[in-house]
């Protein structure tokens, strides 16, 4: 009797055509039946954004070595809804991968993410899962060493499971693969982006704004995200979603509200 | 010498008509020099999306009884970016309020929030920011109790502060005001939706989905954000951003990565 194959969804949230996505299939595709669901535009930075005041579309704009591709002009959380509910109508996922994302989603760009979002999405439902992500957001990135090391960090995640409601934030360096020097298991490093919101003015004399920014990092121990990739070291890091702030429920008494 | 107002920031995701947002003016204007920028559309569930793939704009569309108002085609959270980079230009801003949302923002509900996003934007800069939230989504919803009970909280945050990079998510039961029992410090619930997406077919006969759901709590516990609403007291909770799931850093060797 052939022993059932692991079904594996596939979302991101740099959309349909992304390099990154091309990558994420290539490491997945030998370790079970793989369903993609993905934007049909880039969507960088949805954060948790989904989908209520319009109507979702769903397509099946392609079906390819086995592999199901489904777009939407939802959100990458939009796309773990659909995936689940509509494409999987309920069957059980063993894993969900989310990216390869064109730049990193460490530190406090985790909470931006969209890739981030869909993993965390999952983790409601106790699917495991995994977003992978690669500190270059170019369209034309080399996802090589993603690829090399990424696969068997998900094999154990499928082999071994997580934690219920906890998925994993890995992060590679922009570095070749053989310049990488292993994996190391982080924390959120605490850091802020400054921003700054170019002012141009339209053929019509209108003005617009573009938002950039930078990030400045506000720690430097050796346990975060933040100094293992700059060190060249993958990071993995164990995601949770409750934001209380338990270390000052007891303090804020001093409010006297 | 006449003493200096507190500046104060206002932002939403239920967009510049909401009657809630009128309610937060209300509420703050007493208290300060008040500063809206607010979205041009409904922007509910945004999560802490922002704009990176077009252009912002930004329109000083009235000014009213010494109030400023903007909006945007932006996110909420990029409304707080707008607010301190472009409207305010780098002053000092005292206090950032998001709301009055039309919703619940308890619970899990939180991650999608973008008036909690906003929130959190904000804490990210150590600027203390309050989200209010009333358990009533119609447009019409009666604001009168989150007037009365949410000022004195509000000027008790301006007069004390909060802890550096910690925001308040405060949620209000939908139920008269002589009705409401009290102010309750809460942690998040732990609880999950579960979606519908209802199947419709448009007159191209195309099919669409409209995404709904219910929330399930997953605990009854009696210090938590759902039990205290349900209880008829105001829920204010502490939040931080720190996603991390520390408890499981250690014993994340078993995957032997």
């Amino acid at each position: 009797m052939q022993e059932k194959r692991p079904l594996i969804l596939i979302v991101n949230d740099d959309g349909y055509a992304a390099k990154g996505l091309a990558a994420m299939v290539e490491i997945a595709k030998p370790l079970g039946e793989v369903v993609v669901v993905v934007p049909d535009r880039v969507r960088s930075a949805s954060g948790h954004a989904i989908t209520m005041n319009e109507p979702l579309r769903l397509e099946n704009y392609k079906n390819e070595d086995g592999v199901a591709y489904y777009r939407t002009n939802g959100t990458p959380v939009d796309c773990v809804k659909l995936g689940e509910k509509v494409v999987l109508r309920g069957r059980k996922i063993d894993l969900l991968l989310s990216g390869v994302n064109h730049g990193a989603n460490s530190s406090v760009s985790l909470i931006y993410s969209g890739t981030m979002a869909a993993a965390i999405e999952a983790a409601f439902d106790s699917i495991p899962a995994v977003g992978l992500s690669l500190l270059d957001y170019m369209p034309d990135a080399d996802f090589s060493a993603v690829i090399h090391y990424g696969r068997p960090i998900v094999e154990k995640v499928l082999e071994k499971g997580l934690p219920p409601h906890i998925c994993l934030n890995v992060n590679f360096p922009k570095v070749p693969t053989e310049e990488i020097k292993g994996i190391r298991i982080t924390r959120q490093c605490h850091a802020t982006w400054h921003e700054d919101l170019q002012e141009r003015t339209d053929p019509y004399g209108r003005k617009y704004y573009w938002l950039t920014g930078w990030l400045e990092r506000l720690e430097e121990e050796e346990d975060t995200c933040e100094w293992a990739l700059q060190h060249h070291y993958i990071s993995v890091q164990p995601v949770q979603y409750d934001m209380t702030a338990h270390q000052y429920i007891e303090t804020l008494k001093y409010l006297e509200l």
